[in-house]
């Protein structure tokens, strides 16, 4: 069986170990909370994690992309929902996606939208997009435009459903409850306005990593969507909703040189392997490009990041600037570094190196599907 | 034919007539100093550009992935020089590709990788990598260990390569003039202290867009390597080594949603699209992720830019912070995106629509690859 060395780097490790623990503890709060959960599959865009999360299931998922409702509805995946607000440009592929057996739902947060999607030849289901943080898209729970936009819908009209981005940016878990509440309650109130005005809104859908990890109640909610907590990365370390150690993906990297009198270990890990995501730039321990573990995925004696990334060349240095020892990185020996973002640095690569724990031996290989 | 208002969004967009002038404009440079152009595909990673590029033939060309070499071998180039430290564990594929006809050079800057190369089974030419502006890789011109390093390499040494990375942080075109003198006096100066002591160094091999750009005098220098030119970005444009109109590359997006309060116009261009370069953010202007031109290319009345970028989103702004006028922006219109770094941009993407200046015909599909 091939191990990590028979690689050519820069490649994508999964731990395969790490992901199960991810998925089982994910699935246990969802259990204990009594709601659907329903994966976001754009951090890790592959048939065969789906398989691990939904025991062999036809989903539910949800999408960022059509291509990606392509390929899962492909490999037999019907019940999808395509969480970016339609553009009615892509209303005729979202039909021919229907029309091929897909249970694809929209979203949208305007009247035009709402006006497009009604004029299409073919009826596709809705829901409407809340804004309960201001992170980005969507309407206010609060607002008359939430009511006219479901009056323009008509029957097209599902239900809710928000994205509390936000919860990214908190910075303690106390802040990640709250915005769970806020997600929450945000949107059940706005089902519940709907409701009043006698419009159907069976589907109450919120989530994100942090909230889905920390909500303490999601009552009125009927299901939950979380992606990144599959791969679990730096960005979400540093706000505490996971250990180092529940961190699934890495990025295998050759040493090629040493800059020793700057204290430097030169990699083929750049940018275009790692992504140039710096999420943890702003968070209270800035990762660099990503944090530096040994080649079976275990912390290492010194601690090194990756300081600065070009396209095919990363620079690791040790975090507290002094010099590292090169005799234990020599040119030709390996190292693995964690993501700041899954999302991001899977999306640098078309598969991913399966590994268990911290054993050497490659025991699968599977692709991810990419791009629109 | 198809215009561009029949593609699904996101989609890269290349202009065909600013490619080609692009590219003739440096072929007029090296014409005129009289040195031979290696051009970087690392940017572009197409065959159907590196045709534009060299007029039909079949290189030289300079990669920064052994699959690079893979791809371009298999459309027939075989004059490769693979610019990234050779990792030991890569010569197996090297020597590879070489017994599959490709004329492949490697780099290196450490005696390692030089015993490495010595110890391999087919002999693979080598060109030492020097470091003239402390930028990353490479050994100085004026150490002990060039000449440690050649007398390693023994009858695989071809000469010396450097790339002045640091002329992307110059502010002033005389910088970069300064720096590429500085790139061509270490490279020819480490060559001469080859020759000196007995070894050959045909190869003297330099370059980076804006030294090749601006250099003054390339005397002792044989050939010339840059890949930024051909399609230019922001970051170039931000360093003056380009105009906005010479930036061949965009994405083309569609506005999904108004935040009408915050001024934002939402699309379905995100990081995914834009690639997370921020390489304008410590210019003089920051041009956030990436600066907004209408259907056609051309500027907008009003400054447009991409203030925040999620995965399938992009949030476009005012940037004076005034609120745009959102009725020249209506739910399912078209925008262009200008990229900060087009070698981050277009790695994002399997392909190139083609487009002739300012009209919308969609005149051809251009592969790329992307990948290891």
């Amino acid at each position: 069986m091939a191990t990590l060395h028979d690689l050519e780097t820069p490649a994508l490790i999964l731990d395969r170990a790490v992901l199960d623990r991810n998925l089982s503890r994910m699935q246990a709060r969802m259990d204990r909370l009594g709601v659907r959960l329903r994966p976001h599959v754009k951090t890790t865009k592959s048939i065969d994690v789906l398989r691990c999360v939904s025991g062999g299931t036809q989903g539910p998922i949800t999408v960022s992309t059509l291509k990606e409702a392509e390929y899962f509805l492909a490999h037999g995946v019907t019940n999808i929902l395509y969480a970016v607000g339609i553009a009615p440009g892509k209303l005729g592929h979202a039909a021919a996606l229907t029309s091929r057996g897909a249970d694809l739902t929209l979203i949208l947060d305007s009247l035009e939208a709402a006006q497009a999607v009604r004029r299409a030849a073919v009826r596709l289901p809705v829901l409407i997009e809340l804004d309960v943080d201001g992170h980005r898209s969507g309407v206010s729970p609060d607002s008359p435009r939430l009511l006219e936009i479901a009056a323009a819908l008509g029957d097209s009209l599902r239900g809710v459903m928000t994205h509390a981005g936000e919860s990214y940016n908190c910075t303690s878990t106390a802040a990640i409850v709250d915005m769970a509440e806020q997600e929450r309650a945000g949107a059940v109130r706005a089902a519940e306005r709907l409701r009043a005005a006698g419009f159907n809104s069976p589907v109450v859908s919120v989530g994100s990593t942090p909230t889905a990890t920390f909500a303490a109640d999601l009552r009125g909610v009927s299901e939950v969507r979380a992606g990144v907590y599959m791969f679990h990365d730096l960005v979400m370390a540093g706000i505490g909703v996971c250990e180092l150690d529940d961190i699934a993906l890495s990025v295998l990297v050759s040493v090629i040189g040493h800059q020793e009198e700057r204290g430097w270990i030169i990699t083929d890990g750049g940018w275009m392997a790692l992504s140039r995501d710096r999420g943890t730039a702003k968070q209270r321990v800035d990762q660099g490009f990503g944090l530096v573990r040994g080649v079976d995925g275990r912390a290492l004696p010194e601690d090194l990041i990756v300081i600065s990334a070009n396209q095919e060349h990363g620079v690791i240095a040790r975090r507290d600037g002094r010099s590292p020892d090169f005799s234990r990185y020599p040119v030709g020996s390996l190292l693995r570094v964690l993501p700041n973002h899954a999302c991001a640095t899977g999306a640098q690569h078309a598969r991913y190196q399966l590994v268990e724990g911290c054993e050497p031996q490659v025991v699968g290989c599977w692709e991810r599907t990419n791009g629109w």
